[in-house]
């Protein structure tokens, strides 16, 4: 291709300033990508390139594994979605999913997600366990109505996704194809010329039971993984399970009461009553939002010196309850206590707070559902609140409460905690971009969208599933925060828009203009993916371009091209070779082997 | 491929009822598409392929003429849309643009077209001459809110189209490139094993100059072409124009009046008149509603032979006024006669109606917009509606009436017409699918997104454009309405899923398997398209799904194995040859070439 007659550049002087992150400034500066609203963005030319580029590598990997590939629509009507009791969730209160009404009034979901759509078409096409396992995928554009769309394509409105789904006979034969993905996805993302690492995850609103998250690891990354040294445990924090430091005991103070004037956080009570954080139990306070309207009061207890983890939190009460939870609020705000409750001095509340504490004019449902995180349940006395203002309260344990404690995992992890009371590894804390995501659903879609096979036996069986992510303009973002230095962006062969790029100094030079001809033809006849910039443009220009849109090698063609020399640039190593023209080639296919090689 | 492995057939046994022509039909019965909603799609495996070829056709054509593929999104901010005025028409009413809010509670459309988006980039990415002319591409998903979605993907709700924007300093050089254009996409139809014509085409919505439509020949076509057997002349039907045959030349009448009680159609009036129908005047009656609301009545005069063409009669009004047209209505309805108008009788209206018909209190403009066709312009003497119930009236010509008149072409042309005074070529009629369409845009959006460059002189100018749009899915299903037969469909080697299908009768045979195998591993190492019907299923029902799915070739694997013999099919002349399995190979690369070239 030709700069000038069909690959027109795009490259920005100035570092544009909406953008916070390197990678999105380079994809920005570089001309890859332009913003048409928040979170919606054009991917211009060389931005396809290495979209489609990412695309084929994961094709073939997935086609290898027995998938295949299909288009399924982006406009999915409500009614599918209602049928898995998701529609609710994904489109009122913090849901995600764009949604509108056609010209007769019906609704529909711009999809970010198709396991609605695939299950219903399996349902149809497979009977017989005879044409089991069955893997369907695509790549897509998928949307989403972003809270706070931001980092150009890592959190934007419209993406581009893989997404796949298999169907199984049984959850045997689903585990081990998940395994076979989870070794395609490796390959995909070492072929894509990424480090990444693998780590356990939520299944989220997705549903089912494992899930895998991959990652590419970066500061800029939106993710927190929990990992040790070793290797042996990796994690999501939104999922990772730790054991925390001991606590220091609590020696029984007189009196019972202790007046806790105006001191409402855990530093100020500590501090002003010389105790530990980890001798206190937090109480705090959520409302859960259910699919059918009602709502739940709910009381979350955890040790002091710990953080409450609201995806666990939210998995537990969608799991202990029917319909679909929607949204898990926390109450802090003045008007909600004084709407809903009664009595119930804010601040200062313990985990044996009355249910009368509830207006018997609430919505809420009229009686606390308290939950304890195994860090407190675990304590044999702790100080709480008093259930009065400025007061907190010596409690013995648990017992003497005349209440009903779900006690579960309801903690963040973090770095330092121990992955076992027996081991002395701890846990370690790196930023992570997700890439991927692959799931075992289970039976959750088949059995809500009532997908049936006829087993060996002749039996009807609900199908079994699996779901399979991958961010492929993700892949492309997390690629340069990965790759890059202070002028521009350095691709991995593999996914960069070309291979080489060809700078003539000065394309008037007869000279150069001729050797650079020949020298682009003996490239594309070798099926190498050349860019030639053949624009009339100083040098300097040429060069900062070169460096800023990131092709891993350069030939730069200039006054030594009366003697057949040029100049071989590698963009990572910045090493720079003076070469005859003859020899350009052979150096090329030498050096760019070795780098498609690094990874994989 | 293997059929069991990874690429599933899913052919139906029944045809479904809901598909009215042959080509939905037999994508739905091959199990090439399914349907998740009305006018919605997935595009299974087998389809991909189709499109995808169709896609790889068009990228080559188009990235040889210089044009540069990128990927703009979906969504579009309204705001750009109101620029170009082109919001209200597009969501309101007849508006077949799909849209919604944000959570921000902003609006956005689904994109039919790219328009805005492109020339909003182009302003901010062009800055000299020098930089033009450029062409951007792109292949993508559309959406089109049909208020009839019918025949399966030649009028569904999403859709595969490839659209493409030009940018140039000139009219010249905009009209230059066009035809590069229209090369391209006749070798692009060609190239799809494709037999169109390319006619002169109404601009629609789009708007501007030249335009041009390329059209599938089929029965099923929901356009009408009028052509001239030499091939002069093509045009679709809302653009043609024709020279009627000559009038019947009206004896003056006396009296003036004629009584025509409960003669409200043409035909009613000359048979009880012995009137021809060229010897009257029609007289219609439109609403024209603008974007800023405004309303205006329209009195449209045809002579009675003829018929309006409401595609040239909305140009003609949107051209007149300055608020975008939004919706022509023809007035039939008692009601709205009798809310807007006064002294009205409906079937009886002659081209003198007062403008104190008009009701003071309407919503509508005070004065008609009378507007007369050549054909009836040009009558020296007719009769027409005389105002009054049950009577028509004889007119002189238009002169007396003490009215002014817009005198265009806002009729139908039909087969039959002259296309020219002089000549003796008359129009014949036949039917047409659209798959390509190409546009001088001139510079209406540039103007409207105040796109412009920067001229050899240094002065700014806008930007001329043209823009470029392929229907991919609907090439797709005009091939099968162009190449099918009873048993199927018969695919143009060119777009077919696959080149060849080997069938081995029956799988469980040792030496077929065996003989199976080989051919297909030989197939495949020449880079053969080639799928492998491995199915455990009787020969019928391998064969009847062979010819459905329509591949051109097929090798059927018999009992002849144990003599290395097998049977070589062309799907589209039926014949059958037994060949040795050795010579296998050239033959399907010798007949296969002469397939590859019929069109090309």
């Amino acid at each position: 291709m030709r700069v000038t007659s069909s690959f027109p550049l795009g490259t920005l002087r100035d570092t544009p300033s909406e953008a916070e992150i390197i990678s999105h400034q380079l994809l920005l500066k570089g001309g890859y990508i332009r913003r048409v609203n928040s979170g919606i963005y054009a991917y211009m030319p060389i931005m396809l390139r290495v979209i489609e580029k990412i695309s084929t590598i994961i094709e073939k990997e997935l086609n290898n594994a027995g998938c295949s590939k299909l288009l399924l629509p982006q406009l999915h009507p409500a009614d599918l979605w209602k049928k898995t009791q998701r529609w609710e969730g994904y489109t009122a209160g913090e849901g995600i999913m764009f949604n509108l009404k056609d010209r007769q009034g019906k609704e529909f979901g711009l999809a970010p997600t198709h396991e609605e759509v695939i299950t219903n078409i399996a349902s149809e096409i497979i009977n017989s366990y005879k044409q089991l396992p069955l893997c369907y995928y695509q790549i897509q554009t998928k949307f989403r109505d972003e809270i706070r769309p931001r980092f150009g394509l890592m959190r934007s409105r419209e993406f581009i996704m893989k997404d796949g789904y298999s169907f199984h006979s049984s959850k045997e034969d689903l585990s081990c194809f998940y395994e076979k993905m989870e070794k395609a996805y490796e390959n995909i993302f070492k072929n894509c010329g990424l480090d990444t690492v693998g780590v356990d995850a939520d299944s989220g609103s997705i549903g089912g039971a494992a899930s895998k998250e991959f990652m590419v690891t970066a500061d800029a990354g939106e993710d927190s993984i929990l990992f040790t040294e070793s290797g042996s445990y990796a994690a999501n924090i939104e999922k990772a399970v730790s054991f925390p430091s001991k606590e220091v005991p609590l020696k029984i103070l007189d009196p019972e009461w202790i007046e806790t004037p105006n001191q409402k956080s855990i530093v100020d009570i500590c501090q002003k009553n010389n105790l530990d954080a980890s001798q206190i139990v937090k109480v705090v306070i959520f409302v859960a939002k259910f699919e059918d309207k009602s709502e739940v009061p709910i009381l979350a207890c955890v040790r002091g010196d710990q953080h409450i983890n609201e995806v666990k939190l939210f998995n537990l009460i969608n799991k202990k309850y029917n319909p679909n939870l929607i949204h898990l609020k926390i109450v802090e705000d003045n008007a909600i206590v004084e709407n809903n409750l009664t009595n119930f001095p804010l601040g200062y509340i313990g985990p044996d707070i009355n249910d009368e504490t509830i207006k018997t004019n609430s919505n809420w449902a009229k009686s606390w559902v308290r939950i304890v995180d195994y860090s407190a349940s675990c304590l044999s006395n702790f100080v709480s609140g008093g259930n009065k203002f400025n007061f907190h309260k010596v409690f013995q344990n648990y017992s003497f409460i005349n209440k009903q404690f779900l006690v579960s995992d309801i903690r963040n992890a973090k770095k330092g905690d121990y992955i076992s009371p027996e081991s002395n590894e701890t846990l370690k804390e790196k930023r992570g971009i997700e890439i991927g995501h692959i799931f075992q659903l289970g039976q959750k879609y088949s059995e809500k969208l009532n997908a049936k096979f006829s087993d060996k036996d002749g039996q009807l069986k609900y199908l079994w599933m699996g779901c399979y992510g991958i961010g492929v303009t993700r892949i492309a973002q997390a690629a340069i925060e990965q790759n890059h230095d202070d002028n521009g962006i350095s691709w991995p062969i593999q996914i960069s828009p070309f291979e080489i790029l060809i700078i003539p100094t000065n394309i008037k030079d007869p000279n150069q203009k001729k050797l650079t001809e020949e020298i682009y033809k003996e490239f594309k006849s070798n099926k190498i993916d050349v860019l030639l910039d053949d624009r009339d443009e100083r040098a300097g220009v040429k060069f900062k371009d070169a460096d800023l849109i990131g092709i891993p090698f350069q030939i730069i063609i200039g006054r030594d091209s009366i003697n057949k020399e040029v100049e071989f640039l590698c963009r990572s190593s910045k090493s720079k070779l003076k070469i005859a023209s003859k020899d350009l080639l052979e150096k090329f296919i030498s050096e760019s082997k070795v780098m498609y090689n690094k990874n994989s």
